[in-house]
C-alpha cells in the first residue's frame, strides 16, 4: 500500500485526484496540502466528500510531506512547482507534477512563455513527459513525471499516428481547440461567471497560447522534424471537456479507410484511446468523467486534408486521470486501476 | 427631449438601462457614470454597444450630473444611493433609485437588514415605491422613485389581487423563489462561475433574505393587516429570470375559476402583467428580455391552497425595465414606450 | 457471482444500471433487452461503453431472460412491467421493478393515475417498497422490489424523521419540487429540446402529478395517519438532479437545532443520506453522479415552519443507484458495493 | 404601409420574423400560415406574443396570401419553397425565401445536395442572393430574394475583404464552424434534447454539409476564381449563435494591421458588420438577439496564416434579421429599420 499526497488539493485537478485516489485499492491518500492558514477537513472545501474521507487539508511543509508520503502529486500553478520539486526529489519522494514546469525541455522557451527562468535543470533532465501511450516504459522507471497539459494531450494523441508514419506535412498543422471553463482553473473572475458565459462562445489567445510550445515540442519529437502548428483555442460554455479539430495535409495518397486503419493499429491495446468508427464524431459527453480520449477521422479528399477530432475530459485524461495512470505505471499497479 | 443619466452604468442593470434608453424616442442618454479613474467609452465596457453609442462613462461628479441631466437613474449598490440621492434632489433632478435605500419605510428595519443607519429621512418620505401597477398616479407626480427589488416585484404582483380582495390568509404565505445569477449583480466570485454552477441548483438565505422585509412591507399595505411571509430563494443555473411559486391559503370558498377571474380583472388594462390561461405555467423564456410579469394559477382544492406562479426577467421588469416604465410615467411619455 | 439482466436497457435508467453494474465485483451483467428488431451491441446505443462491454442488447424473450439471469431489473415504462413481472416471478427470478406498477398499494389509485387496471394483485402483495433506509430488512428477503420513484425518494427521505416523530402536522405538507429533464425519460420531444429549455424554468402538473399518490401513500405510513400533501413539480434546465423544498408546520415547540439532531439521529449509520450542517443548503452538484440524498434544514421560527431541502440524482438515488442498493441487500452484498 | 405575410410562421425563423416585424413602423403583419388543420392564434403557438398580436396562423392558401399581402416571407423547409414561389410570383407578390431553393445557381449542385430536381428555372434566374453588404443595389430592385443560409452568411462576410482583394489563396480555405441547436430548426428529436446536449460538444457532417456548396459558390464569385473550401460544422450546447473560425493562407506579405485596415475599409458604412479591434475575439453574447455580424482577426505570422473569427445570431443576421434587412431595401425603408 503506497502512501500518496496531493499538494494543491483545493483546485479542480486536486478534487479529481482525491475522487480517483479514494477508489484506488493499492494506495492510501495520506496527505493533502494547500495554501491555508489552518488545517480544515477537505470535506469542508468539497462537500461532495462528506462521508468519504475525513482527511484534513493543511499548509504544505516538507517535513509533513516526507513523513506522510511515498509519492506526491503537485497540482500547483505554473512556476510554483519549480520551488517544491527539488525539495521533494532531494528527499527521494516520487513526484508527478501537473504544472508546466518540467514539460518544456528548452529553458529559453519556458522562460519566454512562463516569464520565469528555469532554476532546476537537474530535475528537468530527469523528468519524463507523462503521456503513457507514447512513453510507457520510461514512465515506469521515472522518479519525476511531468504530466502533460490538457490541450497538448488531445493534440498529441490526435496527431501521433500520422506524424509518426510520416504521411502528413509536419509544417502545416492547424488545431482549432475548444475547452470548458474548468480548464482555466478554480478562479473567481467575472469572465467565467455563468451570467457572462451562458449561451456564449468566443476565441482567445489565437496563435498565442502557452500550450502551443508544448504541443510544438512533442509533435516535433513525433515527426522527427520541426513542425509548424497554428493553435487557436476557444472557450465553450460548459464546465469540462476539450474538443480539438485538427487539420492536417496528407503527403501520401491514402484513403480515409487506410488512415483509419493506421490509427486503429497505432492505438491497438491502448485502453484509454478509442478510435471512433468512420462517420462518427467524438462527443464530450462520451469522455467526460472518464480517462478516455476519443478520436474521430474525416477527410476532404479533393484537397487531401485529413480532419482529426480529438476529445477528452480536461480534468481527467487531460490532467488528474492521466496523472493516476502515470502513478499506476510508476508503482506497478495495473495501468487502468481506479480509472475505469 | 429629456436628458437622462445613469450612475452605476457598468453593472447589469446599468447595461439594460442603456439598451432600453437608446431605443427611447423621447429621451436622450447624456450621462454615464461609474467608479472609473479615467473616462472610457461605454462600448469598451459593453462591446455589444459598438456602433450604437459613443457615450463615455466617467467618474461621478455632481456638477456633471446636474449639468447633463434632467433625470438620473441610480444603479448603485445598496447603501451607496443614500449619499447620492440628497445631493441630486437638492439640485432638483428627478431620481429613480434602483437600490433598496428608499424602499423600506421603517428605518429600524432598513438598518437591521442593510447594516447602516438611514441618513436621509426627508427624501425617504418623499419617495414613491415604483410599482406602476399599484401606484401609478403617485409615480406620475414623484420626484424620487424607489424602484422595487426583483424578488419583491414578482411576489407583490403575484399576491396583490387575492390579498387586496381579502380572500387569503395574510398570515400564511410561503414564497419559494428561484433566480438566475445576474440577480446577484456583476461580480467576480467563484460561487457564480459556470464551472461551479453548470447543472447545479441550491437554496440560500432561507427565511433570511434581505428582500423579505420589502415583500413584508408591501404585502402588509395590500392586505391592510400584518402579513406573515416565509421567503425561500434558490439559485437557478441560468443567467436571468425570476420564478416564484407562492402558496396562499384561501379563506373563502372560491373555485380556481373565480380566482382566475379576480386576477384577470385586477390586471385588466395592464400591459405588463399577463395572467396565463388556467392549466398553463409561466415560463422564464416567455418573459426574459421583456418587461412582462406572467402569472399562472393552480389550486389544491381539498386543502384550499392557492398556488401562484409569477415569472419575470429580474433585470427588466425586476429592475431596469420597470425603472423606465416609472420614468415614462414621470415624464409624461406613454407608459410602454421603449418597453415593447 | 450473480447473473443479472436489464429489461429496458436503452433508456437513461438502463444506462445508469449498466454503468454501475459493470463496476460491481459480485455480479455479472449477462442480459440486456429492449424493443429492438435485431440485437445490437449496447456500445452502439451508448458509445460511452465502447471498450467496457461487448454485451448485445436484444428483444426481450422470457426464455432468454430465464436462461441468462438470476435477477432482473425492469427499466420499463409504467404499465408495461405489469405484463412482464408475473412471467418472471413464475420462473422464480428475483425482480427489481423501476416502474410505478408495484408501488401503489391501492389498485383504484393505481388505475386512476396510470389509466390501467392492475392485473397482478398476487405479486403486488409480495412486492416490497424499495427504500432501504426505511425497509431494509424486508428488502433483504424480497423477491420483488418496487423501486421508488425519483420525486418520492427525495420527499420521503426529507420528511421521514419529523413525520415518524410526530412533530409536524401531517395534514399540511407543501413540496416544491424541481427536476432535471432526464426525469422525463429518454424522449424525442420538442419540449425537452435545448433550444426550448436553455435558460428556461417552468412549473408543470401543479397538484396533479402522478407521483403525488405514491408520496401520499408512503408519508401516510410514516405518519401513521392520513397526510395532506401539495406537490408542485418544476422543470429545471439541467440534465439531471432533483431538488425538493418541503414546507412542514411544526406542532411541537422545537428549536431548529433539536430538529437537526433528530435528523442526524434518524439517519445515523446511513451511508447514503447526508444531513447538512445548519446554514448549508444541499446542492445538485454534490449529489449528481452519486447515490447520496443530501438534506438541509432551516426554520422560520416566528411561523414555526420547518423548511427541508432534499437533493438527489434522479437517475441514481432516484432510480438506478437505489435499485442496485436494493439488489445488494437482496443478494447479500455489502449495501454500498459499486455505489461509492 | 406594406402588408407582409409569413408562410411557415411556426418555426424559429418564423418566430423571429414576427418579433421583428411587429416593431416595424412601415409594414403591417397581415398573414401567417403554417401546416395547421384549423387556424389558431399565433400567441397560442408562441405565448411570448400574448398581448402583442391577435393574428391567427392558418393553413396556407394562395388566395388568402394574395389577398392579404404585398410581400411574403417563406420560412419553409428546403425543397418546399420550390412549389410555392412560382405561384406567388405569378401573382406579382414580392417574395423573400429563407430556404436554400433559390440560392444555388447550378441545378445539378442543388439536386445533388437537396435530392430534388429544380423545377423553377425561370424564377431561379430572377432571384437575387440576399446579402445586402455585397448585393445591395440588386436587392433593391429584386422581386425574389434568396435569403442566405446562416453558415454561409458568417463565412462570406468573414472572407469577402481578403478574397475580393486577392491577398489569400482561394484554393485553401478551412472553415471550422460552431452552431447553436436552433440552427437545425424546431424539431422533436432526441439528439437536441437538453438531456443529451448539456455540457456536450461534437462535430457533424465534416466536409459534407449542405451549406458547403452555397459557401463555395459565393466565395468563388468573390474570388473570381474557383475556391477550395473545407467546411467542418460542430454543434454547440447553446440555443442560438454561429461562430466560425476561418483559416486563410496569405499570398501577399501583409501585416495583420494592414489586413485589419482592409476589413475596416471594406465594411466602412456597413451598420451590421463590426470589425473588432485587434486582440479581441467576437463573442456570441455580443451578437445574439441582434442583426450584427462581428468579425475578429488574428495572424500566425511565421506561417502567414490569417485567422478570421466571424460571429452572428443564426436566427437574426443568419436568417430573419437579414430577411428584414432585405425587405427594407426592397420596400424603400431605411435599411436598419426595426433591426437596431
Amino acid at each position: 500500500m503506497k502512501r500518496v499526497g496531493i499538494v494543491g488539493a483545493r483546485g479542480y485537478t486536486g478534487r479529481e485526484l482525491i475522487r480517483i485516489l479514494l477508489k484506488h485499492p493499492a494506495v492510501r491518500l495520506t496527505y493533502l496540502a494547500a495554501t491555508l492558514d489552518d488545517p480544515q477537513p477537505i470535506s469542508r472545501i468539497f462537500p461532495e466528500f462528506v462521508g468519504q474521507t475525513d482527511l484534513a487539508c493543511e499548509k504544505f511543509t516538507l517535513t509533513r510531506a516526507v513523513k506522510q508520503c511515498d509519492l506526491v502529486f503537485l497540482a500547483l500553478p505554473h512556476t510554483v512547482s519549480l520551488s517544491v520539486v527539488p525539495k521533494l526529489m532531494a528527499r527521494r519522494l516520487k513526484v508527478i507534477d501537473l504544472s508546466a514546469d518540467y514539460r518544456i525541455r528548452n529553458c529559453g522557451t519556458y522562460e519566454r512563455w512562463y516569464h520565469k527562468a528555469h532554476t532546476d535543470l537537474l530535475n528537468l533532465k530527469r523528468s519524463v513527459y507523462g503521456l503513457p501511450e507514447l512513453y510507457r516504459e520510461r514512465i515506469k522507471k521515472a522518479v519525476l513525471v511531468a504530466n502533460p497539459g490538457c490541450y497538448p494531450t488531445a493534440a498529441i494523441l490526435g496527431c501521433a499516428p500520422v506524424l509518426a508514419a510520416g504521411c502528413v506535412d509536419p509544417k502545416d498543422i492547424v488545431i482549432d481547440a475548444k475547452s470548458g471553463v474548468s480548464g482555466a482553473g478554480k478562479k473567481a473572475t467575472l469572465d467565467y461567471s455563468l451570467a457572462e458565459l451562458e449561451g456564449n462562445f468566443k476565441g482567445y489567445k489565437f496563435a498565442a497560447h502557452q500550450h502551443a510550445p508544448e504541443i510544438d515540442q512533442e509533435l516535433t519529437k513525433l515527426a522527427a522534424s520541426k513542425v509548424g502548428v497554428v493553435f487557436c483555442p476557444h472557450l465553450l460554455p460548459v464546465s469540462r471537456g476539450i474538443f480539438e479539430t485538427i487539420y492536417l495535409r496528407m503527403t501520401k495518397n491514402m484513403s480515409l479507410e487506410k488512415v483509419h486503419d493506421l490509427y486503429r493499429k497505432f492505438y491497438k491495446g491502448e485502453t484509454f484511446v478509442r478510435v471512433k468508427p468512420l462517420g462518427e464524431s467524438p462527443e464530450l459527453k462520451h469522455v467526460n468523467q472518464t480517462n478516455y480520449c476519443d478520436i474521430g477521422l474525416a477527410m476532404d479528399a479533393s484537397r487531401r486534408l485529413l480532419i482529426v477530432a480529438s476529445a477528452e475530459d480536461n480534468l481527467i485524461k487531460g490532467a488528474s486521470g492521466q496523472a493516476v495512470q502515470n502513478m499506476n505505471l510508476m508503482i506497478g499497479s495495473p495501468e487502468t486501476t481506479a480509472l475505469l
